[in-house]
């Protein structure tokens, strides 16, 4: 039963990025809160961050232990930290994890000795371009420590002996992971990733985190025709661990996003899933065209986030990656700068808006077949129709009526119309209510699969 | 046997639209003969017109009850009037049936009532932009009645008490329509059709109407490969009723052209089929680009004359329109200014010359089967080819003759080759002459359906 | 076993055409060795030609005998000139055939007479736009005779009686051409053509022949995936004859290169064979986009060279025709202006170059399986990947890896994975040697027709 219920945002105010809004502040809330914690592609502060998520939407938390191989891969050691710092003589944290937990690569083994400023250079990452800001390193898989800092605190770094102290572990333990299920009609399903193992970074991608957790919730409430798969995993090895353990169950994905990059201040950036014309790309692509706002689509490239693994060739899943300015495009990228500031609760809210509307219309979608084929049906006498008005132009809300009738031979989705006639989804979807409303329309069947009868 | 004969326009100039000619003084004529008659979608008017239809070309006329269901349509009474005024205080006709059968709504209820100013204002039509043009306004199957004026006349009303009188009926009675069928080689159809149900507006539709009875006139002396149905009907409920008694027969329909708008001074519009490659897309889209006139050609929209019925999806006929500047797309369109001035003899003679030129390829396209396709054959031998001449060019003849023999396999039509080698139609119709008066093609088969043999 | 070896090019340079090379010069040694020699498509002059084109390559002569049918054409007299002159009264050779073999229409008949100067003149060609040039003209398949002279010389001939003299031979002969073949690890065959029938013209076509005889001598040292056949033969007349008698092994001939016009100044053209998408059709363009320089892609047409004969329908070989400026486009073309100092070793070279890239292309073209499809392999730990640098980006090698594992579906050529990716081929095909070493590639096929094992 397909409606315009579903497009009806509660609490999101579609379109533009122009002024604060309720869920705008709302999602920008759960970035503040997470922000501090400090994440990695294991360890507490990740645990922490599926915990914190599990308080807003039901969550099914994994734990995958070391060790367990997934496909090429296996799961890494677990790493946690407590503190770290380099002293000067002194006696002064010079570089302190206690103020920005970018300071220690991550991964980073535990260590506490004594260097030269000569020897503790070897370890120590700056980024000259933008002195001010401390980049955002990591060492998985490789076996060394280091930090980073901000270039003028590189800089100022003197002549001495330093104290330097990871108080980390690397242990055998768990990869965690989260999924939000919310089952619909069918098990058709619908996959929402995003990635959760940068520390206080906000953009990439506590803003992916903090839209999937308003979409689950926001969707929980309402009447769903796909099931809702809500991934929240570190990237890479997360992603691979959650593919290899429910390898099985991927061919009920019909659609998926990875949500990443989506509080900045720049336009929608949508990149296509491998496929280049699964039904996502045509959604989001109509979604954006019919935004209002400037935006850009990319053809899929096997470089991205969680995406590389969804549309690697084994599983070429119908998985697309919806972003505002992509990862490696703003100068901000995996520095101290994707702060706070930098996301922006109009942009998130934006972003949430578009993910709303690319939802509604998989769930609206569907193909109809006319019941009165052969000519127009008199559309007049049922009061759906007047005609041309004065002016000679007929309204865009008739016009819409024409073109579901004539195009509802079995062979058209809605979606298809709508783009064969230029117009917005919703309006060719009202068009298609007022016609089955007078049973002119009869639903012969989905787009995208053949629907699976959900048991129980 | 195809050939060129049939693109041989006796009584056209094909080609621009400078400067009069014979055969658009005698379409004006005929535009002009048939512009005073009050014809209606019913009614004496409409039969009035296929009559005089009758006298240039054989037509036979229909005559459909009142009350025949025609799929989800009802015919309609039939309407007649014979007069129809306001008359001031005074007893003057401020407003006269008898000076423009647009003064009254079409299909306005009969009456005969003293009315207010006030009162008789809300049954008054006028249009602002164009004070002095009378507006089209009609009123099929809504109970109600009103006039049409110029809005300076609308302003000049004074408060008074007027007379106000439609001698109208609407009884049970029929409704009319004509078809001239020219029989061919084959039962194959070339279907052309033109509305009739306009009042005195020449654009819309006489200039159509009247270029279909010339074509008609041309057709009917030669030898046709298809055969020619010409069909005049009033606009929507004609073509509904004409496809209801006959929709076991539409599978003839091989190509299809709705002739509307032909007389003005805009360049030539082409609107596909639903189909959008059907052949007679693909040939109207050939002969409008070798006009060497401008042109423009429009995808279809389920919006616009009786190609909205051919091109219901129960039908899917392979109807395109060809217009010179479309309805609503012109001031004068559904006005008193749509007159024997806005339409010019050079416009309907080049409109007419066109559809001429779509005919003779209809006609003449075939697909050949190079009888030596094993390198080129050695034309030089036969007098057929001089090859490259002293400024390194060859003649357009000769690479003409190239292009139809390399692509001559069977799978290329002549208007392919055409398209394929960027060359007019008829150009490449002579290298194939040529080629099988030499007997290197033989012919294969024709395009477009297999041909049905005609019987007796 | 592909592999970048044959992509090595030892005595080429590629890209550009700036700078003199080695092999350019050696390419210009050749045109100018053959420059002198009057050839024809039939004759003594022909047979010289391929003499010493087979003191270069192995080289396997055919004669095949006046009144050969072959297909619709008839192998002609066998024609041979010695001597020729315009004698004044004054006995002055005014027109000399032992300055320039130009100078004689090639195929006129013997002839010895003395005329007046007008009826000299109809058997006289010049050419007025460039009067200093003489023209190029011949009169196969005509029983006629003819001088040509440059159009200043014309104008300086005064009323005389002249001596004319054709001192030829027109006889029952035979028709000469060459073929050399380097066999391959399988019978599939690259076909590589040059027509060889014109006298003293440089880039029309002594620079095919000479770059077609230095490819044959650089892959006659290489391990050849492919067989290669050159055919060396008169235009037209050749290329029938040839095909005639070969018949029935065309179908092994995978990709094809016509040859000419390869060494004025002018940018590369290439036109497509008939086919148009052949994989030579996208190799050559593949190496044109990625060659730095300006190119043009023409589309086939049925004029040209003797891909007419190769692309005919009953043919229809992927035979493309390389060229720089094409025949016709350049003032110089068929006159004595395309000389030795038209064709540039620079320009020859840069041909050349081209050629290889293009063989090399299509000897390591192969379609791998990915051996780890199911997510990304870990490739960091095999120390092939590092991943995104501090700038954000990652190096052009790894994303060719990305790229390669992520197509290498089974359907995908690494030429369809340099395209989509949109880099150049070798940049692909390193990325494919690495991966196949660390066994992530299993090569599953050729594209471009099952491949034929070799016998002996």
């Amino acid at each position: 039963m397909p409606s315009t219920a579903c497009l009806a945002d509660t609490d999101g105010q579609p379109g533009g990025i122009s002024g604060d809004t309720t869920v705008g502040r709302k999602i920008h809330r759960l970035v503040t809160d997470l922000y501090p914690i400090c994440r990695s592609i294991t360890g507490d502060g990740l645990r922490t961050t599926l915990r914190k998520i599990g308080e807003q939407v039901p969550l099914e938390i994994h734990e995958v232990p070391t060790g367990t191989r997934v496909f090429d891969w296996t799961v890494p050691k677990e790493w946690n930290i407590t503190d770290a710092y380099v002293k000067n003589s002194a006696g002064e944290r010079v570089i302190d994890f206690r103020k920005s937990n970018l300071h220690v690569v991550g991964y980073s083994l535990p260590m506490h000795e004594w260097l030269s400023l000569t020897e503790l250079r070897e370890h120590l990452h700056a980024s000259p371009e933008h002195p001010d800001w401390i980049p955002y390193r990591t060492s998985y898989y490789r076996d060394t420590w280091g930090f980073c800092l901000s270039h003028n605190d590189m800089l100022a770094l003197k002549e001495d002996t330093y104290e330097v102290c990871i108080a980390a572990t690397l242990r055998d333990g768990f990869l965690s992971y989260g999924e939000c299920y919310l089952p619909g009609d069918t098990r058709d399903e619908v996959l929402i990733s995003c990635h959760t193992c940068h520390p206080s970074l906000c953009n990439d991608n506590l803003s992916g985190i903090a839209i999937a957790v308003h979409l689950a919730r926001a969707l929980s409430t309402r009447r769903r025709r796909y099931s809702y798969r809500f991934v929240f995993a570190p990237a890479t090895i997360g992603a691979i661990t959650w593919l290899a353990r429910n390898e099985g169950a991927v061919s009920r994905i019909k659609h998926g996003l990875v949500l990443a990059c989506l509080g900045d201040p720049g336009q929608s950036t949508y990149k296509k899933s491998r496929r280049g014309n699964a039904q996502i790309d045509r959604v989001v692509a109509h979604v954006l065209r019919h935004s209002g706002s400037a935006y850009e689509i990319r053809d899929f490239t096997p470089f991205g986030y969680d995406d590389r693994q969804y549309c690697s060739p084994g599983f070429d899943l119908p998985v697309g990656s919806l972003m505002r300015t992509p990862n490696g495009c703003y100068p901000e990228y995996h520095t101290s700068a994707d702060d706070l500031e930098f996301v922006r609760p109009e942009a998130l809210a934006d972003s949430y808006s578009k993910c709303m509307k690319v939802i509604g219309i998989l769930e609206a979608n569907t193909t109809y077949m006319n019941q009165s084929p052969k000519c127009e049906p008199q559309l007049g006498r049922r009061g759906i129709y007047d005609g041309v008005g004065p002016g000679g132009l007929l309204p865009v809300e008739e016009l819409a009526i024409l073109w579901v009738l004539n195009l509802s031979d079995g062979n058209h989705s809605l979606l298809d119309i709508a783009e064969r006639a230029d117009m917005d989804f919703d309006v060719v979807l009202r068009a298609s209510d007022t016609l089955r409303e007078h049973d002119l329309l009869v639903e012969t069947g989905r787009r995208g699969g053949l629907e699976e009868v959900r048991h129980g």
